[in-house]
């Protein structure tokens, strides 16, 4: 037990949402409160951009109904962004700002980019002898953050996938007089972990379920072997349904059909890989009709269809950042370790920012079967225990109700900053 | 009451599946198994073209636990089809396997296509002074049969898209430091009924909520008006959300970015709708960036997130469909009647099938706003009831559990037929 710090402390959120970012957010509040050294517990609105430009509201003045609602509603309720500190003058003003406001706890949930982030404030704070604790809160439906068995986030977007494709595999097989393609395109952009959990919507021992092809970055994509994975399948079943994530590679590392862009870190910004399928089972497989869904934001949305394990470790990892930060821990960010028992067991632990930063998980190429297109038990047994339990959502007129927070201001202490 | 008519009965269903095209099986079958006139309850697979085949099953030998899951099973249980029956010897063949399985009752789920074909089998039986009594089921997410209030289907495929569009709504707010347009891409050939029912997604009092466009092909495109459109949300709302029917029509009464390809009724092939917008903003509008998400088939089969409402509605037109029969009506469709008190009842009706095989129910102008872009509240009185209670489904290891019927072949007593 280190001694103690006491001030104010500040959540932030940061990178894409997930569906239970917020319910982090929730597990850090109702932690907070509990907490003598944390007098005041404040937001900051669009991560760090809401801290450079001291956007900060009020997180304890809002109702305890809110605060129990961010459990089960989608987005990032203090808004988020994809804003990267680049120069020396900005971490210099987040540290102003810190000090403006007593912030003395920053718990910042998010991907690994976020979390290299919040490890340079942390090292910014060392250097200069500010007393801060830094604990990141891990978050993305990627789930490819290093060390932590597995990120929030991960298990409501593959429940909600899994879901959709058993649907829609009714769906194709009442339409079997036919051959049918249908590609649902999913996200994930440098690890196939997204396009693998949609391998949990195959039952028990029937390996020719849906989905019959599945296309990871792993795997270097060739167009003769799809095509004629394509046609095994058809020849079978009828209907072939395929999950491809937005992140296909070739053989030469290419991504395939990647668009020119690329985002404010760097990464191409990528999607149409189902219609350059459609595209060429049309050119190869004249007759064969197939049709694509895509998901977009919709899955990393889905709280109706969320996972109640995901939820319950996203609260609990929110938790667990408070008590490490008041227990003296800092620059380090939440992990969630697997228990070695039959059944599934999780408890927290902690790792250091840095090494969150720059790791990127990849998907144990272990865990994909010889084929190259679907995925051993090793993943199963892995995977399925993060889809278990459904979140509950309270329902009003027909439609799920999402909590709003009031974003009650905290008083601007310094002048403006020119981003 | 007319004179009792004793023999088999058949159901089959047709046309593109809904979320609750088996519930209305279940309740056909349910109803037929209480009554002493209905000998054998039979299914034909996939539609016409199990009874072109004498490929039907023997839906008493099921286990009620199957019949009951039918009631929360996406596509079709029984296999459908899009086959249209084209010549004499089509229909002649269809009164000659009733004749030889003493089919006496005959029940049809689909939409107007598929009350076409009942319609014509029932007229050849009265010619032929085949005693046949045959009921229309109505089945369409389109809603757009005529005389019937709404159809089985339609309740589901806007709750879930509803539930859909307010979850990304979250997403995109949160995202709010950048302008960004989202497009939702949804069926819906002729009519705007499916990207109408999206407008339920905004609360109540709350006109700026998403979505913010809803473009319907009741209303002719207009690229001009469009993008002045997404400009004055963006500049309110930072985020804009557009729903967008894959039948967008423009002044010249052209599908926008049809396809070349028609099914075997000849309606064209549509998609690409969102696409074509996502190319427009890009090219207008400098700097915004422009997301899609495609439901295609996950939303005709996303009973996860399911109506209760339409669920009973559609096992009670099912129960009722084989009332009508057992009572001597024949050559007609179950209707569903809206009572004309303040809270929501609903009850069966019987409307002639030639009446339905060729109409086609628009979406209202009135229900339109003057903006051409979003509902008034007359079609908000009108859709709301539909979509209320939520479809239970059983979850097993973390996923809905859908029947699968055993299918027990009934014996063929006829030469095979060639299509």
């Amino acid at each position: 037990m280190s001694e103690d710090l006491v001030g104010n402390a500040l959540i932030g959120q940061s990178g894409g949402p997930t569906a239970v970012i917020n319910a982090s957010v929730a597990g850090v509040i109702a932690e907070a409160l509990n907490n003598n050294e944390i007098e005041e517990i404040y937001g900051t609105l669009n991560g760090v951009l809401g801290i450079l430009q001291e956007d900060f509201v009020d997180l304890a003045s809002e109702s305890q109904q809110t605060i129990r609602g961010l459990k089960h509603t989608p987005g990032a309720a203090l808004g988020t962004c994809r804003y990267k500190l680049k120069k020396q003058a900005d971490f210099e003003r987040v540290l102003e700002v810190f000090k403006a406001h007593n912030i003395r706890y920053f718990f910042y949930a998010g991907g690994n980019d976020s979390q290299d982030t919040a490890d340079k404030i942390s090292k910014l704070a060392q250097e200069q002898g500010y007393a801060l604790r830094v604990i990141g809160i891990p978050k993305t439906i990627d789930n490819d953050l290093a060390i932590t068995d597995h990120c929030p986030g991960y298990g409501s977007v593959i429940k909600y996938i899994s879901t959709t494709v058993r649907e829609i595999a009714c769906d194709n097989e009442a339409m079997g007089q036919h051959d049918l393609v249908q590609i649902v395109e999913v996200m994930g952009r440098n690890a196939g972990w997204i396009a693998a959990g949609a391998s949990l919507a195959k039952r028990k021992d029937h390996p020719h379920d849906a989905p019959h092809i599945i296309l990871l970055p792993e795997v270097a994509f060739s167009q003769e072997k799809f095509i004629a994975d394509v046609q095994r399948v058809l020849k079978r079943e009828k209907s072939c349904m395929i999950v491809v994530g937005e992140g296909l590679i070739d053989a030469d590392g290419n991504y395939v059909s990647a668009a020119e862009a690329t985002d404010a870190f760097g990464h191409a910004q990528l999607g149409g890989a189902a219609d350059f399928l459609q595209g060429l089972i049309e050119q190869n497989l004249p007759g064969i009709k197939a049709r694509t869904v895509k998901l977009g934001m919709a899955q990393r949305a889905a709280v109706h269809a969320g996972s109640k394990t995901d939820v319950d470790e996203a609260y609990l990892a929110g938790q667990a950042a408070v008590k490490a930060a008041i227990n003296g821990e800092t620059d380090k960010m939440i992990t969630l370790l697997r228990g070695d028992h039959d059944h599934y067991t999780v408890e927290t632990g902690l790792a250091p920012l840095s090494d969150i930063a720059n790791g990127v998980k990849k998907l144990p190429r272990e865990w994909i079967n010889e084929d190259g297109i679907s995925m051993n038990h090793q993943f199963v047994r892995y995977a399925q225990p993060l889809i278990q339990g459904e979140t509950v959502v309270p329902y009003d007129n027909g439609l799920p109700v999402f909590a709003k927070l009031e974003k009650v201001r905290v008083d601007k202490q310094l002048a403006a900053y020119e981003l």
